[in-house]
């Protein structure tokens, strides 16, 4: 690595020990201790989803992640997750660097986080719910507007991250869009002191993804991404492949149930991810996925971000 | 004003005269010519707003913005109107700097605008409609994200901006959520030349809307808009009133017909703007109502954002 790179001073960085002010999203199915460890290597913060996966894989994959790395990483916890007091304490206990949060509040496993030293970052997609989680003594937020692939919100980056920096005073990272210097860049003159990107390192040549998945993310074109699931209150970004669309004409042709839905999408996001199956798998993916155009290490996308960034930025 | 006050430089004031770079959106029954002048006056590029009305509304318009102003100003036409090929008609004869358009395709007016010295610059959500107009002559593009307020798009501003960018020559002006310097220096880190602004404009004190309208956008939280109307295929954000919750209601209820949706949407923009009927008026606004917190003169609202966005450019 070039460690002459110029970097963005925030205090992301000194919370977390990184070098450069950018995580890599945390992805059910996609953001494992490979991909981590080499975002990590490459100075930014990688990010293990431990998913709907018990205590003994997200063991494994922290153990993975160490023998890839020396530098910081995180983990990310779907607070909906049937394992979610297990993979709570394996943070804990395992005193990983940062946890990041997402689908609901972590209130009760906030003191023992910060107890053992983790840094606790949730994302959130609102101003009230930002405030409430800095009161439980969040070191941090993700504030992420609905731009992004996966689960998303109601508000849109450019309006969601200056509200939510002029409520805080805790730092923010901004999400949701952001694929580049310029998206880095305008981040930073929004308020925010970092950024999470999840759809550039999908194409990160160290994640693990079906080859097929990548290159649906390099040929997408900005109108390509849909969201499904609204009604159901679970509003999800993914590409637009027959899975989408017949998920989306499935919800304007009746009341779709949750149990419906639960059974037509078991499954997709891995289909999707490992096993490349066009038909039946679950893309998912931010807007930025037009932006994506080739497949790079996770250094060479976290030194090209960081040198067109600092050059809009002057510094 | 300051005449001293520094600006950006882009090809956007090159192209229109104007000396800072802020647009303030043409809104129906909002965007007249008091408000339009204030803008002009004060070094932005202030726009009529040709609605539904004839082209002697329009002529009307345009006399008064001159008798209040005499720096360059823009009307903006609805494609959808019923009078569209008389206002075009108007903008040609009348030599208007600018004019923008809506809902459409301007394609036929397009050479007649060129030849009167008319620069045209359409509002567009995609890349493809973006490329396409700039093959068809346009001055330049307003790029605008759904987290607008009033007709959105599907995709939002920090993807869709530099996505547009890339693929056009001509400028490029962003719009959606931006309503204060931080907004704009992010849409330039972006590669936009300039912003386009309606709902900071709202709460201008040279806007004639309704008194209780400029307080409902002053009072309003980043989660306080909403958008109806998508299953009918013209997505519309407004502030979450009785009238949208009841449209809202009206499409999860049933299969909402476009006569249903017209009746009961009628009048509804102008009850909020003139009337300020709280329970059967629609008060568009965007995402950005949250930053939105005094009513202030057009002067101090584009020398307040020229300030902040100088700063934090390090112009």
């Amino acid at each position: 690595m070039n460690e002459k790179m110029k970097t963005i001073s925030s205090r992301i960085c000194e919370l977390t020990g990184i070098t450069y002010p950018i995580f890599q999203g945390g992805m059910a199915w996609i953001s494992e201790a490979r991909l981590a460890a080499a975002v990590s290597n490459a100075g930014g913060l990688g990010i293990i989803s431990a998913m709907n996966a018990d205590a003994a894989y997200l063991k494994s994959q922290i153990k993975l992640c160490r023998e890839l790395t020396d530098r910081p990483f995180g983990v990310n916890i779907l607070l909906l997750s049937p394992y979610v007091d297990d993979v709570a304490r394996v943070v804990r206990e395992e005193k990983i660097s940062v946890v990041t949060t997402g689908a609901g509040t972590p209130g009760k496993y906030i003191e023992g986080w910060l107890q053992a030293g983790v840094r606790v970052i949730p994302v959130v997609a609102s101003v009230a719910l930002a405030k409430r989680l800095e009161k439980m003594g969040a070191s941090a937020i993700i504030a992420e507007g609905a731009e992004a692939g996966g689960h998303v919100g109601e508000l849109n980056t450019m309006a969601l991250i200056p509200q939510v920096c002029d409520a805080l005073s805790i730092p923010v990272i901004a999400a949701g869009g952001i694929a580049d210097g310029r998206g880095m860049a305008a981040a930073f003159m929004l308020g925010a002191e970092g950024v999470q990107c999840g759809t550039r390192f999908l194409a990160a040549s160290e994640c693990q993804i079906h080859p097929s998945y990548k290159q649906k993310i390099i040929g997408a074109n900005d109108t390509d991404t849909i969201v499904t699931g609204k009604k159901l209150g679970h509003p999800v970004r993914a590409l637009k492949t027959p899975f989408t669309r017949q998920f989306s004409q499935m919800e304007k042709d009746h009341d779709l149930t949750q149990e419906e839905a639960d059974s037509f999408g078991a499954g997709a996001l891995r289909r999707a991810a490992l096993e490349g199956d066009e038909k039946t798998g679950c893309y998912m993916a931010g807007q930025s996925a037009g932006l994506v155009k080739k497949i790079q290490s996770a250094q060479d996308i976290i030194q090209e971000m960081m040198q067109q960034a600092t050059i809009l930025l002057k510094l």
